[in-house]
Order: C-alpha cells, then structure tokens, then sequence
C-alpha cells in the first residue's frame, strides 16, 4: 500500500485492542473519509502471547518498541504503554523523528508536558492527546480550536470516572466507601490498585492538560491543591441532598484578574446542576468563556472502544497533516507557547462551606462550635443536629454563608481544643457557579 | 498588513456585532494563536447608518456585497445576512471566486447544502458553519473531527432556544404558551416573527444539518416530519412531571439497520435525563456512537458574543487552512459525497404515547377510550382522571405501552367518532433512550 499513511503501535492493552478493533472494523469508512488508507504496520508490547482477539494480519508484531517506531514502514506512532517511564522515552525519541505521536497518557503530559511540546515544535512534528482526558469526549478539540477566539474564564470537570461511580453508588445505596470501591472493581470501573483514582491525583493530571489548554498556562503537579475522596462517608452524601446538593469529585480551575486558582477536591454542587445529573461512571467538563459563556461535554471517561474513538480521531487528524504538508497547523495545545501564571491559593477566595462535626453527645456542644465560628467572623447559614445517636456519638452539621478558609480551619482548631470531637470534622467546599444551577 | 488574512463580513446585524468586537476585543491574542495577523477589512449593510457601538476604523463599509466579498484585499468572507436568498448568491459566488466562507445561516444550509458543498469542493475554497447549530457549542467539529473514527447510532437534540425557554417557563410558573412566548419576546429570546422558531422549522433546518455530519445524508426539509410547540398547553408539562418526565421540543434523527429516521416533534424525556436539564434558552445535542457510547454538547445556541464566537473559530481554521495551502483538509462534512439512505417514518416504529382527551364529564367515556386502544391492541400503562372541571369538559390522561402510531391514530379517529371529545387530542411520544436516564 505505497499511498498508506502507515501507523505503529505502542502498547496492546486495554486501549490498544480497541484501537487495532476499531482500524480494522471502520477501515472502509476512515478510507473513505480519509481519501486515503490508514493502515497499522506494526505492534510492538512486552506481551505477544496473550490472544486480544482482534485480527492481526498483515501487521509486524516485536517486543522492541523502537524496531516498530523507527520502521521505515511507519509514518505515525500510538504511545499507550501509560506511565512515565518508558513511554516518555517513546513519545521524545519518535517526535524527535519526526515522526506524529498520539497518546492517551495523562500521567507523562501533566508531568513532561513541555518537554514533550517543545520536541513537536523543534521537530515539526504533530503531538495529539484526546484521549488523555474525558476518554471519548471531543473536549480537547473543543478547547483548541472550537473556543479559540474566546478569553475563558473557568473550566470544571467530572474527570475520573471511579470516583464519579463510587460517589454514585455511595449516594443512590447509602453504600460505605470502601464497600462501592469494591463493588467498582468487581465491574471494572476501578482498578486494581485504585490509589491513583480515589486520591484525586489522575484528575488533577487532567486539570493540568485542561489548564494548558484553556488558558495557555503551565501548572506543574505541585500547583494543583489535590484532595481525593476517601474520607467521604455515605452520611456526608445524604445531608448534601437535605440540602439540595450533590457531592462530585471537581478538578477545578479559574482564571481571575490574571490570577490561576486549580483544585481538586470533592465539593458540593446544586442538585438540578448538569454537572450533578453526571452519574455513573461518565465524565462531564463545564467551560466557561467571556463570548461563549458556559459550555459542557459530557461522555463516556474510559472504557476500551470509547477511548480508541478518540485516540483514531487524533490519528485521522495526523494522518490529513500528514497528507498535505500541514504539520503543525495548531499546536497542541492551541497557542504557541504556554506561560506562567501566578497562581491564586484556594484559601484566598471565599466560599460557602459544609461541616460535619462528630461530637460527644454532650450539653453546650452546639453553643461551643458556633462561637468558635463565631468569633472567627463566620456565620451560619444553618443547623442540623439530628436525634442522638446510639453510639453517644452525634454528627452535627453546619452550613456557612461565604467564608475565608483560614478562618474556617483556624474556628476548627479551637473547636479542637475544646475536646468535644470524637472524630475528624468533614470540611466540604459549596460551589454553586454551575451551569444549570 | 501584507501577511494578514483579510477579512470581509456582509451582514452587519446582531451576530455581525458581535463579531467585529470579538475580533476587536481579541486581536493581539488571535494574532498570538495564530501567528499570523486576522483582519476585518471590508462590511457590507444594507444599513450604514445605524451605530452598532462597535470600532469599525480601517473598515471600508459598502452597501454592495459584490464589492466587499470581492475586493483585492479580500481572502475570506463571513456571510451573516441570512435567509435563502442573497445569502445564496453571496455564498455560491464567493466560494466559485476561490474564497473561503463562514456562515451562520441554517436555513440556506438545509435547503441549498449539496449546491454549496459542491462549489466549496469544485473551487477548492473551504465552507464552515459551525455557528448554524447550536450557536457557540462547537458540534459541527465534534461531529466532523471528534467522532470521525465512529459509527454514528444517533443524534438527539434541543437546538431551539425559544422553544425551550417557552417550554421551561410554561413548566416552571404554569404560564399559557402565548404568554411565555410573550416573555420571551420582551426578553429578546424570540423574534418578532417566531413561526419558524415555534412550528419547528428552525429545528428542522439544523437537523438535516446535523445528519448530513452524523451519518453522511442528505435530507431535504421535506424528509423530516416536524410539529412545533403551538399547541402544548401547561396542563400537558403538569402531566409529564408526574409521570417524572418533562416535554422537549427535540431534533431527532436515528440510523438503524440502514434506515434513517428524523423528526421534529415535542417529547416526553425522563426528567433526570441531561436533555431534560437543559433550561431556558440553551441548546444540547447528543451524540450516540457505536464505539464512542453517548456524548453530549450543551451551551448557549444564540445571542450576538456566543455565536461570534463560533464564526470566528471558524474563521481562525480557514485562516490557518488558506496560510498552510490546506484547504480542503476536512470537507465540510466530513466526509467527501452525501449519501440517500432510505427513509423510515416514525410511524413504523414503537413508542409508549402520552394521550390527553378533552371529553365530556358523561358516564363511561373512559370505557369508550379504552376500549377503541384495546381494539388496536394498545394496552395502557397508567391513566389519571382528575377531579371533575368546573367546566364540565374533563382532561383525561393516558400513558400507553409501546405501540404503534398507526393503531393510535386509528383508535383517535374512532374515539373521535363516539362525540365524547370536546377538543383535540393531544399526543406526545415518550423517548427514553437518553443519556442519563
């Protein structure tokens, strides 16, 4: 096939049999769509014996990444071996080829990120990255090229699709944490060392590539305050809906007067929300823009056939690039060179706040607690104190108008003191500035 | 400016407003993106004399469209005037002198579309109307290159801003049609004309848009059988939400076993789906694919900065296109020639229907209508009879199993025939399969 754009992968796993099912099962359509044959030369994976059930003919199988990369027969390389290691030794040595590289790898672009950039730019070579956030969903495009002209202003997301299930789970079935991670992983929703998932760290390496591309800034993983979601208990999930609101793991990122706020931590968000309707194992990212106001993509996180629909999509575009000479038309992430914004710490804003205090059931408590609160300048939106507990131990639940979180936390540290607390207090930020709230 | 890419918009109205800002508000970051400057040089209006309140220095106005879309300095030319008339020979013209085009305009889209693909393709000039569906929300793109690895299922959508808030103020505050649209007007979601916003015709237009993208189809206006909101009354959303769904005035086009179906309709959709989330004037389309699952789009489908926003992301990929000698990449929709796949009507399918009778408060009516749907085979899943109206008519409501429409329409026309009925029947379809349901 002389007229082929010519294709190798790297990695035949998950992902990577449902990239080689797609190619083979959609070949007539991407042909045609194409106006020319895209075709997978070469394979390579530490594992050849396994049977993927995917048909492999005509396709070089090596444990060799690079006897498959560097091939002559090979124009366009798919990095999905995940990780930092290897794989960021694949995707610089074939850029530096010269050679265009697709990936779905989070990891390696939060934290080599530039690296990476600066090899497509010096090499004239494309670097295309869908699948790396929000799976199937086209977000990444919509970023660099569909709100292009706008100046954005914020960009939210439902990005870990295990968190967003046990979150589900844990509010629909009243389920404990680790009961509903359990029950993910028996379905393949969750891994089976989920660390990276539960503690919020595979969001936060996807807020890192959104921020790239939503606001053309550099964060570095120690610039993203990152909380995950084991220490949410079911209860925490009911008060939310006595109060109308939802508990969703967010990477969260806004740009304000030249400022960069990044987070991610479970907050709570309006119930009638688009974002709060987002169940299941799916992911959802809100953008907001001064010209195009909210917008939102919603769409399936993970998953073998949904995250190769997107890792093909980058591969046609490459594949086109390719064709006619047009490497480059945009950067990968839309604008020629990421900059450094100063960065906004979360406890610098203000915010409305959800406590859940566990107190011995003793007089004087309540009045304890919200004079701590108090005194910090902090009041209260309102009180619930359900019946005594059998255990003696009782949660009492506060809700604060807008607040400083220096305060909040300096009112916790003398509730503290006090003695009171028989368990840590649950401290959950409100965010209401949702679309569809 | 000898390196710019020059610009000329003939259509100085709302959209055309909000252009010139936007390109005014963010020249030196486009200029950035880019690499190359983008500039405004020529408006053409049948009114100059009005202020639109935005900087038009350097601008060379005209009352004459030839002279602006044809001018020297011309390379690419925004088409805003709208309509299926001058707007046609303006887009027709322009695209056979080599010149890119970006438009907005749906309706030309849908009645002219294989006319001006065929132009854009025998002149080698690049055509682009992401801003004719869904105003801001980059579909058109999602559709062209997100999902263009996938098999296309089906595309479902709110493309209507004023029908929706119409249908969300008629739900919300029980307001009569003629009122919220009266609202809407005064509010500037509704034109002073509304028909073709409320008999469906407008989503009509972006449908056979969105299904020439989806599954490579041409359709012609008359192939999709539309019914627009007119005669929704708020005692029919009342019903829906006690039957936990709401009412929708959806664009449907479904592809299955190789034929299409596609209408324009209110729907009856679960109200904890995304679709039913989606409130006053904004705009969603879902996606569905065989590899990618659901996807959806959601944000604002007018209004001058949002849809500004979606020409000139258009505009910034001819631009690039005409720069790097690329046009042409990706064809307008995607795919090189649309296709005639045999049609289905809706009335060959299955669906569970919301029937509301007006009947006369006599005895053993509900018998007469259950027993002319019991003749049809039509078995009913719940009905609700209200107390007696003052007025001695009474609404009574029927929830049927999934049934045909032709028995439905048939066991209506027998109803019909008993003289219980003192107003039209209404009939709504129920749809289920959404995302989030």
């Amino acid at each position: 096939m002389a007229d082929a754009v010519r294709v190798a992968l790297i990695g035949f796993g998950t992902i990577g049999r449902g990239v080689v099912r797609l190619l083979h099962e959609q070949q007539t359509s991407l042909d045609r769509r194409l106006g020319f044959p895209l075709r997978l030369t070469r394979i390579a994976d530490i594992d050849l014996e396994s049977d993927r059930g995917v048909p492999l003919e005509g396709i070089a199988l090596t444990r060799d990444w690079r006897e498959a990369a560097g091939a002559d027969d090979v124009d366009l390389v798919i990095e999905l071996v995940g990780g930092t290691g290897i794989a960021r030794e694949i995707v610089c040595e074939t850029l530096r080829s010269g050679r265009g590289v697709v990936t779905a790898n989070k990891a390696l672009l939060a934290h080599f990120g530039p690296e990476l950039y600066e090899a497509a730019r010096a090499a004239g070579a494309d670097l295309a990255f869908e699948a790396s956030v929000g799976g199937t969903i086209p977000v990444l495009r919509a970023l660099r090229e569909g709100l292009c002209a706008d100046r954005l202003r914020s960009v939210v997301g439902i990005v870990n699709g295990t968190c967003n299930y046990v979150l589900s789970e844990m509010r629909e079935a009243g389920e404990s944490y680790a009961s509903a991670l359990k029950r993910a992983q028996d379905l393949g929703f969750a891994e089976a060392d989920p660390s990276f998932d539960v503690d919020g760290s595979d969001s936060m390496h996807k807020l890192a590539i959104l921020v790239g591309l939503a606001f053309g800034a550099h964060l570095g993983p120690n610039d993203i305050a990152t909380r995950g979601i084991q220490a949410l208990q079911p209860v925490d999930l009911e008060f939310a809906s006595r109060f109308g609101l939802r508990i969703k793991l967010l990477a969260l990122a806004k740009l304000r007067e030249g400022t960069l706020e990044a987070r991610v931590e479970p907050m709570m968000i309006p119930e009638q929300s688009l974002l709060a309707g987002v169940g299941g194992a799916m992911n959802a990212i809100e953008i907001s823009g001064e010209f195009s106001g909210p917008t939102l993509y919603y769409g399936a996180g993970a998953g073998s056939l949904p995250t190769a629909s997107a890792v093909v999509s980058d591969l046609m575009e490459l594949a086109r690039a390719l064709r006619l000479g047009a490497q480059g038309r945009v950067s990968p992430l839309g604008c020629p060179s990421l900059r450094s914004l100063p960065l906004r710490s979360p406890a610098d804003g203000v915010s409305e706040f959800y406590l859940r205090f566990t107190v011995a059931d003793r007089p004087n408590v309540l009045a304890g607690i919200t004079g701590a609160l108090g005194a910090q300048g902090i009041s209260i939106a309102s009180v619930v104190q359900p019946e005594r507990h059998e255990s003696g131990a009782t949660p009492v639940v506060l809700m604060t108008h807008e607040a400083k979180e220096p305060g909040v936390r300096a009112a916790l540290a003398q509730i503290d003191r006090m003695g009171d607390a028989t368990a840590p207090t649950q401290v959950i930020r409100i965010e209401r500035e949702i679309a569809g709230a």
